[in-house]
């Protein structure tokens, strides 16, 4: 998977409808105070196979139990998604205000409510304003179109200060199928917590169980190694759907290795997006991690770097601090060779086989200067381990902007 | 352990060398270089049971290679620390400069260089300026006196900003004796890591292996629930040393646990100290959970919400931001009743049973103004289990404080 760019993979411009038979529509309901758009719909008229990944905090939003009992799933047609309120922690009352939502969207689609899947985000512990969600519902499906760019992305949008979307085309043997998808998250949401939400569109057919298991793999090498602040929300999910419109079939073993690949492209794509729009980032922060004995080594390894506030506050001081790094290495329970580790900084060796290494300091602080930063961490192991995490750096603006809100 | 106060356990002026029997001396070596004392001792003619607990970090700094060689002992008579100087990622040199160090103080002590501990704290992937240790030891050793109070706290700070020094007289079926400890520690050192040292100094009688497994079990209750950053140093130690100069004989089960009681205070007042004077901190933030099934539970509860910035960044703040607390336990992998989990903030219950509890904003909002943050949790499983842990707010002038060193 080092290997992103691929002849058979090829970036294009759009974003969660460019595969064929997808519309969306993006409203404003309401639900938040500010001006914006915050109810979202994407709907496919063929049934799409679906799946997800979700928080493992215990305490999970309605909305995450709802989908986790649909999915995977060959009968999905629609995803609503709100921000502004998380319908987390809010007991029956919130369960039974998904449950509504989902009735109100089938009837309205004229499909059976378990092809509705559901997401939020935003204030924890408030119910959701069903007034006003119901009467901006039928608002919501009415405006469904293939051309609605964007509209999704921007409703789901909370503290992000820009819209998080990529798409693909793939060639597989039978033919090419699209791959599109969008994120939000930018650290937490006001005045709550970190809401990831990811959604990914493709008309290849694939079978619910393939995609599941796919999903479930790159999940794990792409938004499961994505850090903000280390907290992780009652309401994050990753749901993909597939709808079959291009009726390219991904069956064969090649076609399944160049979907991961492009699946990869793109959920690691969206973790760019949203590490480069962390709350209070001037920077964002890449770390490879390459010769552990195993992929989980390195991702053990890569996810303490990019969880470490020393590490973090360094970089955003222009601080070439090694030692932080090998430090939380150190603790992060990935096995590594104590005499071969090695480290770079920007590309610049700055710690090998127990020695630091020496560099040219004007050359260091102008690399640490770039909006983007990457570590490389070889674990000293020879082996084949590999993993990415990605970050951004700990600012001031990041402790204001999630001390000043006042209940 | 929740009632830290006893009949038997009296609160007294002094710190490391209030048990009879112990010398101290703190001076300037050079080894930092800012003003201030830099190089530390402690001594005991008569040999000491001594045990120690270490960083798990597996990156460790060659001082605790050394100590863990030689702990549990009974036949400790010194400890040499130093500031400004971690001595980690150092390789064989670093590992030959402890062995130095240790040479030279036990050739001055008349000792055993297998009686001398050692601990630093400082830049990591530096050597020690030997030429200048070496010079210092001899006058170090010279300095060795009963009444040169808190200089061994104050040589071994770094960016703190206060000594660390507390004592307690304890009573024990045979009479009574004295505990002191001193530590260090405030977020990170300049310009590296965060890095713990904390020394006890008793005049009781106690064999090396009692000595030692209590120590193990107090420190797992009280500094290992202690952070600041959430970064574990390659140098965290903590050194117990009894020198029996008192002749009270710690054996009774009845003396074992007033003790552990005594150490438990002393160690949670190092650890009180400790989170105060964090670096950046304007707030400290104490983390009582109670109502587990075991303490494990409440301790990896209680760890999860002293770890969360999101947490920390709302009492910066002021915000009575229970749903970041209740997400905290929710990913913190202990066993809770999501049914029963109650939370009350400055001793304001703000979340019983899946219900948001409304309180009074102003007396709330001056709860939170105040110094001290006592975060109470029920985990609802009408449990045993208990655990505190110990941190502060995180500020802007944290990340000032980490990122405005340019190497």
């Amino acid at each position: 998977m080092k290997e992103l760019y691929n002849n058979s993979i090829q970036a294009v411009k759009g974003g969660i409808t460019s595969a064929k038979g997808f519309a969306q529509a993006g409203i404003k309901s309401g639900i938040k105070t500010s001006k914006g758009r915050d109810l979202a719909a994407l709907y496919s008229k063929k049934p799409c196979c679906a799946s997800g990944t979700f928080t493992t905090n215990s305490v999970k939003a309605a909305c995450v139990k709802w989908n986790k009992t649909l999915l995977p799933s060959e009968n999905i047609h629609t995803v609503i998604c709100n921000s502004g309120n998380a319908n987390a922690c809010t007991g029956n009352r919130g369960k039974k205000d998904v449950y509504d939502i989902a009735t109100q969207t089938a009837h309205l689609l004229n499909i059976k409510m378990e092809s509705v899947l559901i997401a939020s985000t935003g204030i924890i512990g408030e119910f959701m304003p069903m007034n006003k969600v119901r009467r901006a519902i039928p608002v919501l499906i009415s405006s469904l179109s293939k051309n609605q760019k964007g509209q999704f992305a921007s409703a789901i949008m909370t503290t992000d200060t820009k819209k998080k979307e990529c798409a693909v085309k793939v060639s597989f043997s039978e033919g090419s199928g699209i791959i599109g998808g969008c994120a939000k998250g930018s650290g937490m949401v006001n005045p709550n917590m970190a809401t990831m939400l990811a959604f990914i569109a493709t008309d290849i057919k694939i079978s619910a169980k393939t995609l599941n298991a796919i999903l479930k793999e790159i999940v794990g090498m792409t938004f499961n190694n994505l850090t903000i602040d280390g907290d992780t929300s009652t309401n994050d999910m990753v749901l993909a759907l597939a709808n079959g419109s291009s009726s390219i079939s991904v069956k064969k073993s090649e076609d399944i290795a160049i979907f991961k690949k492009a699946l990869f492209y793109i959920c690691n794509k969206l973790c760019v997006k949203l590490a480069e729009d962390g709350e209070g980032a001037t920077k964002r922060i890449e770390i490879h991690v390459s010769g552990g004995k195993t992929n989980n080594d390195c991702k053990a390894a890569a996810k303490a770097v990019a969880n470490s506030n020393l590490v973090k506050t360094a970089i955003f001081g222009c601080d070439p601090n090694w030692g932080r790094i090998l430090c939380a290495v150190g603790y992060s329970g990935a096995r590594f060779s104590e005499k071969n580790i090695s480290i770079s900084l920007c590309s610049i060796p700055v710690y090998c086989k127990m020695h630091p290494v020496s560099f040219l300091k004007y050359r260091m602080h102008t690399a640490l200067k770039k909006r983007t930063i990457v570590i490389d961490i070889d674990l000293g192991h020879n082996g084949k381990g590999y993993a990415i995490a990605h970050t951004c750096d700990l600012t001031c603006n990041y402790i204001k902007i999630n001390a000043e809100y006042h209940t």
